[in-house]
């Protein structure tokens, strides 16, 4: 019969099962885009809502921001080709900060990727939701519920361990980028048929007075630099590829930097042409759909796609979470847990982990999560620092040939990251960069306290210095509240682990002892009873007590506490007992020389 | 070093300090009075609110009302003084249903008393609250926190085992006597001086047309007889007496009663001659206080009197709710820790569920327990009709001199009471008394629930039919996850408690068992361990199918299962570790002949 469990996420697979597949250019591509071709959809609108304090006057400086955005992707896009071929087993920031430039900075890209991750979730999901609610204003009060529910499905789905299968992903990427293209080529076409559509009035081309204006277009850039967010994904899953493996990835990232840059560009420009600005309830892209093709059958597709990229994105955080996690966790910096691969062959608290976070910013934001968008871009940027940066000691170190200019080309990446991270970091600080300048040095604070705590574990646990294995010698005590079948079934048991052993009770009515020790007598010959005295009617002091005198007086190694027990067939009959056991045995968990048995009875009825 | 329980609440008392004190009548009208008195300070409000939604011009009929309601006293009183004589060791309707009704009735009245001993300090909170408030405006949207916070003290001076001493009681109560009269006196005066408000215009003296008349009458009559609850507080406390004890209690019922009486009637009066209305914030009491005295010290003081007599009244049932569920639960139709005397002498556990009952009453209704009334006045009514009836049965069993025509005293008060719970239940229906009418035969059932298990373990644990004390035969089984010092700590403790130990490891990582069986020989010779191969990586199943194992094939009488656990030295340090011993324990604790047990080792650092 298979349990609830089983039902929801299917037979275990043996560890024989597992295996991997190998991706051809194309397949890879499906794959691995996902997530960075799906910021497309929010961010020409992060850099409309940084302009929007500014007045519609200041939208023009969307474009220059566009540019620079396109600028500062080719630079990661030819750093990160490097690390494609130095890494071909998966160069995640991780892997590559801890190789060449130690384990603290590794740390640092380890806590910026796993707040990354989580964000990932929340946004894309968020985003996902948002294409729907444009198209069914009326949803726009569940987006919340909406959002858990996606966030929940996909976690289901990897729980029951869905892989990132070349099939799954085909269908909604190439579509995506397919619409998205028609999206932007359309409404480009449309705007040059008709009249252009200028920014209401303003000074000159539109653009306002500097050096308001450079403040203003770094603010619009820092904005847009979410439209990077994902670029790394095919570094990290490197090893997925066919080979000659370098050559592919190198090919792949490039399509994917031109189709990301194409339609970032393409959709920014279409939007300022037509003058569109952000407003609640309906996204630019949407904004943008209705405009060029009506609220036909093309504009409901457009949004489907959109909204089944944005999932596939966010699912793409539940296959690297996890993954990372457990890379963590067999470094000792997290839980254990992390690492134990569950039935399904996936690692199960990693992603239910991921998912709950993922929901409870959800949650907390409101379903919108567009006060996310700013940690999200400073976490990333922290990961393509550590990463090129290491890059560069790793060109240091290396024989291979041309090793000083892609050295070089490391350096620029690293430098330009570094650079946009301060600038971003500095101008979204009261955006909420702060949380993540915190949350970082606070994870690695954790990720020590763990290391620490399972190298001393491992020392005390160690058996170097341990000399032979003993038999012990050791008295039961066994506190009995009067003569019935439960306490009785304790001395049989008692008498079958120790010749040693005492029984005890607590006179709490003021009953006569020896006629108390007489009627045991009866019953139990060679187990002498011992009677406590409680004028203030307590159970449990004296019984503590006493075994504290049994501890310090007999010359044991352990004294076993046995207690008798009964368990009520119905589980809130166990509300009609006392809980003396249990505070027993809480009291007594605190002393290294006490082990705690309880005996139970179970009752039929 | 005392402990933080015994800061907060005193240090232990022996059993042997507990006494009872005996009382004067003045002393013990002082006692006993604060619950029935502290009722005039919301039963006129509650007259005229049930005539609100007839307008104005219906308030007349709070006269009538009012004078029907002492004449309903007068007949409870005289009843209750024949309780008094007849069961001078204490007469609550549990006891006197018990004796001479059987047990159905005696825990309906059980019901019913407990209800309303969890009203009496929820109501009463609330008004001593609204006497403030009145007051002092600005605390009204703090009440709240201002009636949990009255509960709160309460409730702590109860568990301190605060006694009913007349001491505290006597000043409150004279000094509320006093002011409430000079509050009615000095009211009538003031209106017969000045002009009399009459009602704004009506029909004639003001009062509506019939039948409509009869049934606002009827909603007047039956929301006023929240005066009579407290009376029955005479015949529960009646053994505290001083000698003669049944005549000096009669006296002292009928000196209540004409106090009550009195006060009651005067209030009203004096409410209708100056022509007041209820209004949100200020309370009937509070207007026309302010209005016959002035916003002076006199007024303050008098507000002051009222919320300590309503603080009384909650006090009284912190010592009547123990009491009688301790006597419930001595007759084990209650968890029997209602049952146990705490260290102060008091039922802590009544006291605590008490607190916690009524603050969460007080909570549900936000402060405002107008709502409540109508629940507590059937409760009341319940428990009188049960009194008075047992008291008929009494009667006709005794054979004392009158018996007849003191039967049928009770009797008027039996059928009295009777009509006037049809009546209120009837009125009140929709108003709260259908939830006293399903909560009190759900309390019975519960009740029988709870006795029939008491009954059924304590046969089960029967050693009636017991053979004789054993030696049980049993095997050791240690899971172990390696060789490390909490591994090698069970297997010394298992040695020293059987002759028969097989340890167990269960090997996730695909290694070569015979190769771990080899390593471990160098450590323990004389137990064998067992491997188990575990392909989909679970732990627990293979280990409690080798557990089955043991169980079915080895001849013995019981498994002991001895799990190797260290405990960290630092609380969080346990969620780095994974929880398989807890999980295996819980999945054992269902098998009746395993006995699981722990061996700890404590790490230090």
């Amino acid at each position: 019969m298979p349990s609830l469990k089983q039902l929801l996420v299917g037979r275990p697979l043996e560890t024989a099962e597992m295996h991997e597949q190998k991706l051809s250019k194309k397949a890879a591509l499906a794959v691995f885009s996902s997530d960075a071709l799906s910021s497309t959809a929010y961010a020409t609108e992060e850099v409309l809502l940084a302009l929007t304090a500014a007045g519609a006057v200041s939208f023009a400086l969307s474009v220059p921001a566009s540019f620079m955005i396109v600028g500062l992707l080719w630079i990661v896009v030819t750093s990160y080709s490097q690390t494609l071929e130095a890494y071909p087993t998966g160069g995640g920031a991780y892997t590559v900060a801890k190789e060449n430039l130690g384990v603290y900075p590794a740390l640092v890209g380890a806590a910026a990727l796993l707040i990354d991750y989580v964000l990932t979730v929340a946004v894309s999901a968020a985003a996902g939701i948002a294409a729907i609610t444009s198209a069914f204003p009326q949803l726009y009060s569940h987006r919340v519920g909406l959002c858990l529910l996606a966030i929940a499905v996909v976690m289901w789905a990897n729980l029951r361990g869905v892989r990132e299968s070349a099939a799954m992903f085909a269908g909604p990427v190439y579509l995506f980028i397919v619409a998205a293209y028609a999206l932007g080529a359309g409404a480009l076409l449309k705007s040059s048929g008709a009249s252009v559509a200028v920014p209401p009035s303003g000074t000159g081309m539109g653009f306002p007075a500097e050096p308001f204006a450079l403040l203003l277009l770094l603010r619009a850039f820092s904005s847009g630099c979410t439209a990077l967010t994902g670029i790394e994904a095919v570094a990290n899953g490197v090893q997925a590829f066919e080979p000659p493996v370098s050559r592919n990835a190198r090919t792949t990232q490039f399509i994917l930097g031109g189709i990301l840059a194409t339609l970032f560009l393409g959709i920014t420009l279409a939007a300022h042409v037509h003058g569109l600005a952000p407003r609640e309830g309906e996204t630019i892209l949407s904004q943008l759909n209705r405009l060029t093709f009506g609220t036909g059958a093309i504009y409901y597709f457009i949004q489907a796609t959109t909204m089944a990229i944005l999932i596939l994105a966010a699912n793409t955080s539940f296959a690297g979470f996890p993954r990372l996690t457990s890379y963590i966790a067999m470094d000792r910096f997290l839980p254990r847990q992390f690492a134990n691969m569950g039935d399904r062959l996936v690692f199960s608290n990693g992603i239910i982990f991921l998912g709950a976070a993922a929901g409870a910013l959800v949650v907390f934001g409101g379903g919108d999560v567009h006060r996310l968008i700013p940690l999200y871009t400073v976490g990333v940027f922290v990961a393509f620092t550590l990463s090129q940066a290491g890059m560069v000691i790793h060109w240091k170190r290396s024989q291979a040939s041309g090793k000083h200019w892609r050295m070089a080309l490391n350096a620029v990446g690293a430098f330009t990251t570094a650079l946009v991270l301060v600038i971003v970091a500095s101008v979204k600080f009261l955006h909420g960069a702060w949380i993540v300048l915190l949350a970082v040095p606070a994870f690695v604070w954790v990720f020590l306290k763990i290391r620490r705590h399972y190298f001393r574990v491992s020392t005390e646990l160690s058996v170097a210095s341990y000399d032979r294995v003993r038999t012990l010698k050791h008295t039961v005590v066994v506190p009995v509240p009067g003569i019935n079948r439960a306490s009785l079934g304790a001395l049989e048991y008692a008498r079958s682990i120790s010749p040693d052993v005492i029984a005890v009770t607590v006179n709490v009515d003021g009953e006569d002892p020896e006629r108390l020790q007489a009627q045991w007598a009866g019953w139990v010959e060679d187990v002498p009873l011992v009677v406590l005295n409680s004028p203030y009617r307590s159970i449990l002091r004296p019984l503590l007590r006493f075994i504290d005198e049994v501890e310090s007086f007999r010359n044991d190694d352990v004294v076993t506490v046995l207690l008798p027990e009964f368990v009520p067939a119905r589980w809130w009959e166990r509300l009609l007992h006392n809980q003396n056991g249990l505070i027993l045995r809480g009291a007594l968990a605190l002393k290294p020389k006490v082990v705690v048995t309880s005996v139970r009875r179970h009752l039929q009825r």
